[in-house]
């Protein structure tokens, strides 16, 4: 699995007061935490949002993202609502990470400011949300043609699929009358018509509203993987999050003998803390 | 999903203790809090194996079904190898449960002695294992191949689907170098032939020589729900396996808007204790 390590975001109180007050130890301690967990997975991006006014955004990121690189030498996925933003502060990455995200909101707008930038930069990748100006699409036919048209475009650009994160948008379970078919349907189509891309989600974003999140996190990752989700937007350090992803890996053949997930017991990455 | 809870068998040190000793009171105590942590399931049968040398067995299953019907009016699941204990022992219950179990074990012998009974006992439900003479066998198409060779033998008796639970035998993940592949190709094949039948599984011999046996045990739950699973052999006091079990069912769709997720919660059946 490939992990998208969600624990610096704006978003977060604790991040957003560190943002405000340029605490960088914090930012350093959240990258260091997000990376000792990360040694039993395929890739680890160090997701780096700022949720701050655009006109601060660019400074923002370059103080995050030089915090970040202060101590970690994992890839970082840049992270804005704002094409202009990312076009800029992917620059301040010392190595090729994660552009997160385009979409065809605005007109397509984001996709002509940054798949060029994609093209041009090699080992850069891109997540892709599919969602349109009209909004996230209530249907799997509508997600999965918003999914055509980002396609259509990346192809024009020349930017391989294995180089895409797709991201189908998940919501809350509890105002769901099928469960997560549609997330079902949208995620084995796009599997099935890409073998090479890749498939991410914010996993926590199933169990809004509802009580014990956890468990529901857990049992979405599990399905999601089933279906062909080969990356999530998680935190690394929740160690039964960890757990549950190297146990699906290896039920679902992707760990011969369980090796994987007995060397990460191991090496203490979950598991009753010893 | 239907379980059938596995905390009053022999094999368990401590009941085989109790067993020894006449000790009803546990076994009590065993049966009402399988009791009282039922309430959010479809079904539940309470196990009951003696595993004590078979010209005991009978008398033995007498005196564990007795105390379970003291205190409970859940259906038992009456669970000795041997078909001649079974036969004697099921008349021991006070309303129809499940024999446990049958297969094609003694060229057939086990069917031809409690089938006959299935079939004149309407509301007696069987369990039958995916094995015969050759042993557990190591490939899908060998399982389905005896599978077949029951449901015929079900026909010729009269017996619905939907009265058979079917335990496609579950081995260790450890010595699997395609984890669970076998046990989705069994399972799904097995659902689409016959949506009406039950689909059981021992879920904790998934886990046998690994660490952290509870989250494989969880992850391989969720697994076989996907694939047809709607039954399960667990301990139903386990509350992260009862949150995972109803956390699957909403997202599988047989939840509508997460009320029983919700309500169990409530009911304080998963989730911190309170």
């Amino acid at each position: 699995m490939i992990i998208i390590g969600e624990k610096i975001n704006g978003s977060i109180p604790s991040i957003a007061k560190a943002i405000a007050e340029r605490d960088a130890d914090l930012i350093k301690a959240r990258a260091q935490a997000q990376e000792e967990a990360s040694d039993c997975f395929e890739k680890v991006f160090l997701d780096c949002c700022a949720s701050v006014p655009e006109e601060e955004e660019v400074d923002t990121l370059k103080w995050m993202i030089d915090c970040i690189q202060e101590v970690s030498d994992l890839p970082i996925a840049v992270d804005s609502p704002s094409p202009r933003v990312l076009a800029e502060a992917y620059k301040f990455c010392n190595k090729p990470g994660l552009i997160n995200s385009v979409s065809m909101e605005g007109a397509g707008e984001k996709i002509d400011i940054l798949f060029p930038i994609i093209a041009q930069n090699p080992g850069w990748d891109v997540a892709a949300l599919c969602c349109d100006d009209t909004g996230i699409p209530k249907t799997a036919e509508d997600r999965l043609r918003v999914f055509h048209d980002i396609m259509a475009r990346a192809k024009e650009y020349g930017i391989a699929p294995s180089r895409m994160h797709i991201d189908p948008l998940i919501e809350m379970l509890c105002t769901s009358e099928d469960g997560i078919a549609m997330n079902k349907e949208v995620i084995t189509t796009i599997r099935e018509e890409y073998p090479d891309i890749h498939i991410t989600a914010a996993i926590s974003n199933i169990s809004f509203n509802l009580p014990v999140r956890k468990i529901l996190n857990q049992t979405f990752t599990v399905l999601c993987m089933e279906y062909g989700l080969d990356s999530a937007i998680v935190d690394p350090c929740n160690r039964d999050m960890v757990g549950t992803i190297l146990a699906a890996e290896a039920m679902l053949g992707l760990d011969d003998y369980c090796m994987e997930y007995i060397g990460a017991y191991r090496d203490g990455l979950f598991g009753p803390i010893k």
